[in-house]
């Protein structure tokens, strides 16, 4: 195909192979001309001036440095940025973008194993699985305690906070099961939630009557630190907070607190800062369980996020709208 | 209700207010003339004998003795035995027993929550969570290997041991994801398992390409040790065996040692002996997440068992059949 337009790898290359294995690959190559193992690292770099010049799309993911004005000067055929990631922001600066140039995402790729994640820690923390667990390995008894009103996984009230794609799919996830799920998310109104088969709530009337509250807000300047130590305190006894969007939504020194109380438990799989500070209680209580930011694409996960962006490729080359662009006017209020 | 029959229960106490919580002890009463302070721990007490001579149901559950050739003379009005837990094994003997009196049990609502663990499970061992929880907690750092293709939900291959109500309500809860499910079942054909929606796989391939196994078959003389060394020595490195059916369905000497030897993984919720032997290494390995016998209902949980109950005491008493039945002649080859 003679007329293929020339796009440019720009992120990690260890997750290459895992975005684009060999049949993922060569479905990208036949709609554009591009060389695997020519991988942007530097929009600085002399090296590479030329194919930046005839670039009209740049494959982006993790590991992509910011495409900032003086990058976007050495990228005048440019496009479109088609990223294998989740958010872009960090990737596409806040002002002084191109508006011609059209922004993609595998947010909606991105989306499905970090609902899995959630899923399975409400399926365990309403059960208080983990600390059984954990309990039982280090006195090799059973726990004395297991007939307990106080857990189970029937009409148990599980809160969710912002209907993004993750949100969303939790809650699509959690239906096959008995609990009571309600929503938070200001952007959100009773017609919006009734269709996703939820209840609408109050912010403060959800944190104080879920035994188990999720996280899935965008981390924007509205909601750095949304869950403050005044917020953390509405929880009730024994509930679990779960956070795998971002560790700013937090304060993590008020959550620390009331975790090291005992009072509350947490799965938290992002802090701030990330990994946590050394020695941090966070690595050690029994009612944290802790995990260093897996939720979202590993492994053979990272596929999805290449098959979409060739998709989305095969969609802007046919003439079609691309179905993931992002709206980078939205950016302040999404993730 | 001057014409409601005589029940009485036989169960552990303790989980008593759990199985019957205020409203659904309401709904009972109204079917029966029950006494909840009137708990059978042993039919051969004097003090019951004329409680059991006028009882025509026995509302069973974990904890109650077997119902032995002695114990069904003293019930000699005795209709039904409508069980609280799942497995009548050890509870009904297998000879000498009148076969007039209908047997139901609450197996199908125990299997909600045991394949919800098992759900929980498999996306989390897909993705290898729990061991980057245990190395982040050890070590402080993130794991340095989390980009490989080794990991992740993504066509990964699951083999469903036993298609009994567990392993069916799993295979219904895996259908919103990515997996690849396989089902061995000796007695489901192919078109028993395309009506669940998976392939059919003879037993030794399900284990040689299976990513991650997970156990539903009943205990059963033909099922002792059905994972034995031979068995386990087909799974591939890296696999990860669920059990949460009974410990005596696997080897536990021929598991350890392949898992001692780091390789494959395991989720075990129940073992042989339970709790395991003090100082097995199976309390300790960071392949292993071994969990207390948790699976099954616990805390409100319980609830549903009781609702279970008295629906099928409602049929029986409308003369409906009742829809729980346990099949006694079968129970050689059942749970």
């Amino acid at each position: 195909m003679p007329d293929r337009p020339r796009a440019l790898f720009a992120l990690d290359p260890h997750n290459l192979p895992l975005l684009f294995p060999p049949d993922v690959l060569a479905r990208l190559r036949e709609l554009a001309d591009i060389d695997p193992a020519l991988v942007v690292r530097d929009f600085e770099d002399p090296g590479i001036r030329d194919a930046l010049a005839g670039a009209e799309f740049l494959v982006t993911g993790w590991g992509c440095p910011p495409i900032t004005a003086p990058a976007l000067e050495r990228l005048p055929r440019l496009r479109a940025v088609l990223h294998t990631g989740g958010t872009v922001k960090g990737l596409i600066p806040g002002e002084g973008w191109r508006h011609d140039i059209v922004v993609t995402s595998a947010a909606a790729a991105n989306a499905l194993p970090v609902a899995e994640y959630t899923l399975a820690m409400i399926l365990l923390m309403g059960k208080d699985v983990l600390t059984a667990r954990d309990h039982y390995r280090a006195t090799e008894a059973f726990p004395p305690n297991l007939v307990r009103a106080d857990i189970g996984n029937v009409g148990r009230r599980v809160g969710i906070i912002g209907a993004s794609r993750i949100g969303r799919r939790v809650i699509e996830l959690l239906r096959p099961f008995d609990f009571d799920v309600v929503l938070h998310d200001p952007y959100v109104d009773e017609a919006g939630a009734a269709a996703l088969g939820v209840r609408l709530s109050d912010f403060d009337a959800l944190l104080a009557s879920s035994a188990i509250v999720s996280v899935h807000a965008p981390a924007t300047a509205e909601t750095h630190h949304l869950i403050d130590a005044a917020r953390l305190a509405l929880l009730p006894d024994g509930a679990a907070l779960i956070n795998t969007a971002r560790g700013s939504l937090v304060d993590t020194e008020a959550l620390t607190r009331e975790l090291v109380s005992g009072r509350i438990r947490a799965v938290l799989d992002v802090t701030e800062p990330e990994p946590l500070s050394a020695g941090s209680p966070l690595y050690r209580l029994p009612n944290v369980f802790l995990t260093p930011h897996v939720a979202g694409s590993l492994g053979n996960e990272l596929r999805r996020l290449g098959v979409l962006m060739v998709e989305e490729l095969r969609r802007i080359r046919s003439g079609a709208p691309p179905e993931h662009r992002v709206d980078l006017a939205q950016l302040e209020i999404t993730a």
